[in-house]
């Protein structure tokens, strides 16, 4: 296993303190349990937002802890669902007054744990909410997840949501605005490579020198397809292609194309693959009003790509547009 | 070879086509000899700054094009320089009245390639000054290089020389802020895997399951030592040390830490290093006053890190806390 790390037993723990000595001005690290907050939690007044996950798919989540994006990140160890106890804290120290809305990745564990932190605040006396995110067609049910898996619709929800909270929105409208995205952003994957957890120290498939695997999930878990690899412009029709169908997404529609790194994938060949996607985007007559390009949920090391459309509302390109400031994602004043 | 591509004669063009169509507010791409220019040049009456080399090292230098960075960047084909066709084309695009700036990284064909272009654009009668980079401490000479090689530096270089013209300094004051930048800033880097350069389609080197290569350059050539793979600790340890012997950085001096990813490298194990390397630094008095963390001079898929140190004064602070707005580097307004 070749990896930069001191014992894979500390690897995340190690991580956060670098992600805390990095970014002291956006986020604040609890190291145990482990908890990514906004430098300024709790923000009186403002709907907190709560998300996490297993690590090793940086940046989300920790990387989008700040001012229009998360109040906090619960990072658990790689590839597996934070606790619960661990949630409750995250909650409880980013609560500003107005309510918790948690924001959860369809795996079977998070979605367990986050509800059982959801139960614990509420005897608080906290209002908490949860918007459970699902927007991966590739398959129905997978290694982790019953129903279809949680990926790259994270990131817009994350910042969509963000904005709204960041606006002065209350708990109603943000769980409105999630709900919103979660119903109109569909997202498919591939990887040429899987990734290798570090306790593990072998890689989560093997993938042959010829091979990809189609529809792959964030953990390396199997997709629809392993098939022989194909050019570029194949790979990303073969994306594509079930995204448009699923939804539907039809001629005229507005939307938001994320194409997103599995982690490995230089960025030469990263735009390269969206721009074949505008192009197909533009022939079917879908106007692509907003662009995310970049390694925003990753797969560890894992080579590959996915591709995430979000039909766009003008609300939702409102809030995409507002500022947002955290380690990952930043613009606006 | 397991790329994401079309052909790989056609890699270069058909990313930039994609980076096009992400940017079209920020940059403005010439198929055609090859340039990514700032959206609104020529910036009338500011000095313009034009970078480039070859590809593969994204997002240098594409994506630091816009206000506060480059005016122009020139991609030659994956690791080859650009032509002085080439780099001649975006002088003659970008230049605003106020003379332009030359930043290149020292390889023989770069330092070549733009000297040729910058007579050529003096007989034009533009006032063209070249500034060449040549920070890495690893190795004097080396496969493509006489004297040291430009890497990680490059990344502060054009960030600071930026807002510089940005703020509208003249070229004198341009030429004087990158000397003081290429004065006081040195990196070494090293990895776990080689790069494969698409027209090659094989690893650039073997390194062994249990090796790595220690002050590897940007293009997986040789460092100073194969040796067997170490923790994370020896690694920064082994990186860090030679940086700081070199110009010599002494307790007390006030620093920019650089932590890159040579692309293949996870967020994960990034934070990881840099969490060490802030450590080592603080154990010897050497203060860290801004960080950069990510990947920004890459090669291709390789796994791997380098650390870049920039003594700062109060003049490089100003210039690299002022805005910026490109592809991949992006704060203030």
């Amino acid at each position: 296993m070749k990896k930069i790390i001191n014992r894979p037993d500390t690897v995340v723990v190690d991580s956060l303190r670098g992600l805390a000595a990095a970014h002291a001005d956006l986020l604040r690290v609890i190291a145990d349990p482990a908890q990514v907050l906004r430098a300024d939690a709790p923000v009186r007044g403002k709907v907190a937002l709560v998300s996490g996950g297993g690590s090793g798919h940086e940046p989300l989540h920790g990387g989008f802890v700040g001012p229009g994006m998360l109040d906090a990140a619960c990072p658990g160890a790689v590839f597996t669902s934070p606790t619960p106890d661990q949630v409750h804290a995250a909650v409880t120290a980013v609560h500003g007054g107005a309510g918790v809305l948690l924001l959860v990745k369809n795996y079977t564990g998070d979605v367990l744990n986050f509800e059982t932190a959801a139960e614990l605040a509420a005897a608080d006396g906290i209002d908490v909410r949860t918007v459970v995110i699902d927007d991966d067609v590739a398959v129905r049910d997978s290694t982790f997840t019953a129903g279809r898996r949680g990926v790259g619709g994270t990131v817009l929800l994350e910042k969509i949501v963000g904005a709204a909270a960041e606006s002065g929105a209350d708990l109603d409208t943000c769980e409105r605005v999630a709900r919103a995205v979660v119903a109109e952003v569909r997202s498919m994957g591939m990887a040429l490579t899987a990734p290798t957890v570090p306790h593990v120290g072998s890689p989560s498939v093997e993938l042959g020198a010829d091979e990809m695997e189609v529809g792959i999930g964030i953990h390396g878990e199997p997709g629809r397809a392993r098939t022989p690899l194909v050019g570029a412009e194949g790979i990303v029709t073969g994306l594509l292609d079930p995204i448009l169908e699923d939804l539907p997404f039809a001629e005229g529609d507005d939307v938001l194309l994320f194409t997103n790194s599995m982690g490995g994938t230089p960025l030469l060949e990263l735009y390269l693959a969206h721009g074949i996607a505008e192009d197909l985007l533009a022939a079917r007559g879908i106007e692509v009003r907003r662009r995310l390009v970049g390694p925003y949920i990753t797969s560890l090391e894992m080579q590959g790509v996915s591709l995430t459309l979000l039909r766009m509302t003008d609300e939702l390109l409102e809030y995409w547009d507002a500022p947002v400031r955290t380690a990952a994602l930043r613009w606006g004043c």
